[in-house]
């Protein structure tokens, strides 16, 4: 096959913007539709234009290289997915919203994936049958679909997007640890070579199930994830992962509770000022309902609840905020003024910190009255201890204790352990060497390749606009014609050579369009080397820019080809 | 990057079948499902396995290649679609149920894109201003969804499946006519690649709207389209294109219109050997309703109404046959005895050959009783013309009249001149050189690419299975090992050494398969080269056996190697 041909921009379908869309609030948004990557189709459905189709698929043909190369078999499956797999593993109704269901003409109940546990499980359950037809790891570069509540942010998190999914199927644990260990390191090249910078952090496994898990997390202003990072040890977890220990304390030298009449006191804050005492001394006790049953939950008065830990924690049942409806008819429930001892009717969840032996201020249960030296096991009974407040910045290391450092990042890779689940589910076994059937045990593997995409934009842009690496960049060279005649024709016969030489290129040969107006696209565009041929060019010299840092010299034509070519190998 | 790496069957994820499966009624279907390349995951939703899912990527990577070369411009559009845009054109009712619908969480109405002309006329209209940015191509290979109401016939007619179609935007008609032609050409590079057999016929343009269209066919018996082809001259077209020309006759000399009476004359067969005459000397009146209004159809008794011509004809108004009720209260319709001649509240279409001054034996619209020499245009009116008979073998050829041959296609690709009617729709303007907007016109052009794995699934298969052409086979050549360690140990030897020297290598080293099994196993898989490692191991000498001549030859594993790699280039 001979080289793409040369692409010019006067006939490129990449319309450049010099202001932000009205709508995007995060840089790689900005940035990709400035610059003619993608256009917005419908809320969170893009379209991708041929500069933008360009670094997805080399985005793509990265995965796919380091997939193939820890023996992974790529397949592909529908997006259309028949109901009865989700349903036997309860996904159907789980998924609630986010899924997209539809009915085709015969009103059979159709899903679009979201992701395919199910479908890969009963396609091995139907091609493996013997345990020699184990492991296999299989994966697909395909598009999935999410009715997110809020699809924002541009291609970071839309309703269609493309992901690289692959699962693997074993025999043993062992086996499981190992696909999984696989996967770990094929994931690192693939975002060392994308360029990226990432953590790999410890986290939930979410609506997947199953057991071990980790996130590969870029760090970026625009992430939806929190991540800390200890700045002693190597520790790294998602905020949402990470659990406080229970340390029971000795509380037999606590005076005996007492009611104290504290009027005026609505918050904790109030409540606190007026006692003189730091908010982490008091006890807040958070009202909520699960699937309409009333539950309360304690934590320490300066700690925020995190309502997706909590929702997490009653997963599948809906937790929704009590109302003024809900104290109508419990005259135990004293808005303003709950606490935990004699809380008889309700189930009492506890975060960690708010372990046996320690003393809290909290609510009476009467109007206007707290009670102090109230002891966790001796004064009220916790149901169930639970992590569900938000991590701050400077919370102890749950490895060395040294305070935590918070940051945003975007996930673009998530590798879960997932057991046996969905084999359960599914009843997939093979024959084992004994003769006898073999559950096999599951790993699921994830890794958004549009929102790589993103992520690079967020983490290589610059004040001018983007910075691909060079593997990814729509074309190695942006060759622009800074003139006249004179000028084009020569960017148009370098480009040529360049091409011959193997080089992908893109050359800025539009008429009546500025040479100002030129290099400004050039910068957003972002591809890694600029040649200009400028007011040498009579001399038959141009001027190499690099995109990234900034430096340039004088070089003639065969220098520039020798140069670029070089930077290839 | 390296070589993919060798691909054993003893990892492969390929099951293959010794028995066609229960569902499959055409080549292509029992093929690909007992060689292990597809599976059905739902009714016209399929997976592809990884042989499948390598021959996929072949027919994409030719595809692009060659519109590349044209000077389209890849981009990626989602599936899921807002209404408005179908709604502009008029799309998201006519559809009908082949339209996937559905709704997004906050009910807003979607649908799966059946074809992406709207979406593509807004893309242009944002991207494009003036007539400087035009002509442009652009095109995509993205999965396609029509909720077909017989899906059948495996991967020919799925309801998922992938596709290449591509979007010319033009000033003018020549422009407009030069993109169809670079289009006809890049298709004709394609499916000669591919190997396929095709003929370019005329086509009508269907539910697309515009002009001219002519369509990819290649002749396979599980085809769904009926192609003419004139063993005289050049014409070919698709038999629904065909149309009969309408030839005036002079009936001045018929006698006058007289009543016969007919009893026990039902069908037509038993009118005209009651009166001793040929079938075609009757006129058959069909009755269907349009929008529930009563239309006459005639034809001559000897030929049979096409009823997809005479939906095509009336779309998008619906057509359903007549029934015993509607003949309640219409004494003028006499079943069994209907003729046009007083058929005065029903509007009357009539086939060509039913042209003025023909005469005619048909229905006296009075039990028991026909008429003959009723002459067109003297005894009844034809309201209009259509024609909507089937064509039949021997038909006159419209360009020579030779009579047509008749044969069964897969409709591979389909190229569409559309002309003004999407951007009409949509209003799709751009500045022309004298400052004023002009209607941009357009073409629309699609591969079935995942359909053209099947279309040569159906034409190079042979009684032993597959046979691919190199270009699209799943690896070069597939190397089997026919005996026990000696002849695995050389398989892989001679495998990882034809990798090296750039081959794409499939071996079957699986342990406890017997040779002839791996032999059978080889010709259904259909990988064009087959290098077998058997009696003579010991000496290095392997067996080099063409799949598609079936010829052998022995040979040493250097001289196998350079045959091989001779073959690449």
């Amino acid at each position: 096959m001979a080289n793409a041909p040369v692409q010019r921009m006067s006939q490129l379908m990449a319309k450049t913007l010099r202001d932000d869309p009205a709508d995007a609030e995060v840089l790689s948004h900005k940035l990709l539709v400035r610059a003619g990557y993608v256009r917005r189709t419908a809320a969170g459905v893009w379209t991708w234009l041929p500069l933008g189709r360009r670094v997805l698929a080399n985005v793509e043909r990265i995965v796919r290289e380091e997939m193939d190369a820890i023996g992974a078999q790529e397949v592909l499956l529908p997006a259309l997915l028949p109901r009865e797999p989700y349903e036997a593993t309860g996904r159907w109704d789980e998924y609630g919203p986010e899924l997209f269901r539809l009915q085709d003409r015969k009103g059979g109940d159709y899903l679009l994936g979201p992701t395919h546990e199910e479908i890969f499980t009963l396609l091995v359950k139907d091609q493996a049958s013997s345990y020699k037809d184990l492991p296999v790891i299989l994966y697909q570069i395909q598009t999935k679909f999410r009715d997110e509540a809020r699809p924002r942010a541009g291609i970071l998190r839309g309703r269609e997007f493309l992901m690289k999914d692959s699962y693997s199927f074993d025999l043993a644990d062992e086996g499981l640890a190992e696909s999984y260990a696989l996967h770990r390191q094929a994931y690192q090249r693939v975002f060392d070579r994308l360029g990226l910078d990432y953590r790999i952090c410890a986290a939930t496994a979410g609506a997947m199930g199953g057991s071990k898990s980790e996130e590969f997390l870029a760090p970026a202003e625009a992430g939806e994830d929190t991540f800390a990072d200890c700045p002693n040890c190597d520790f790294a977890a998602n905020t949402e992962a990470i659990t406080y220990e229970l340390k029971p304390v000795d509380g037999s030298a606590v005076p005996a509770l007492e009611e104290i009449p504290t009027p005026d006191t609505p918050t904790i804050e109030t409540l606190a000022a007026s006692l003189g005492v730091p908010a982490s001394a008091t006890l807040k006790n958070l009202l909520v309902k699960v699937d309409g049953e009333i539950v309360a939950v304690g934590v320490p008065g300066d700690r925020e609840v995190d309502m997706d830990k909590v929702e997490a924690h009653f997963a599948p049942a809906v937790v929704e905020m009590v109302t003024e409806e809900d104290f109508a008819g419990r005259p135990d429930l004293v808005r303003g003024y709950v606490g935990p001892q004699g809380l008889e009717k309700v189930t009492y969840l506890a975060d960690p910190r708010v372990a046996p032996g320690t003393a809290w201020i909290t609510g009476a249960n009467k109007p206007d009255l707290h009670a102090k030296n109230v002891v966790a096991g001796r004064d009220f009974e916790v149901d169930e201890y639970v992590d569900v407040v938000v991590v701050r910045e400077g919370d102890p290391c749950p490895k060395c204790g040294t305070g935590l450092k918070l940051d945003r990042a975007i996930e673009i890779g998530h590798i879960f352990q997932l057991g046996r689940k969905y084999a359960d589910a599914l009843k997939l076994d093979v024959l084992g060497q004994n003769g006898k059937p073999v559950r096999v045990t599951m790993g699921s593997y994830g890794i958004g390749v549009s929102r790589a995409v993103a992520a690079l934009a967020e983490q290589t842009a610059d004040e001018h606009g983007l910075v691909w690496p060079r593997e990814v960049a729509p074309a190695d060279v942006h060759v622009v014609a800074a003139g006249k005649a004179l000028q084009t024709e020569l960017a148009l016969e370098v480009s040529e050579k360049l091409r011959t030489a193997g080089l992908r290129v893109l050359v800025d040969d539009r008429a009546g369009v500025s040479p100002g107006v030129k290099f400004t696209d050039a910068e957003l565009i972002g591809v890694p080397q600029i040649l200009v041929a400028g007011r040498r060019s009579a001399e038959g010299v141009l001027e190499l820019k690099d995109r990234k840092t900034g430096e340039r010299e004088e070089l003639t034509v065969d220098e520039a080809i020798a140069r670029l070519t070089a930077m290839q190998a």
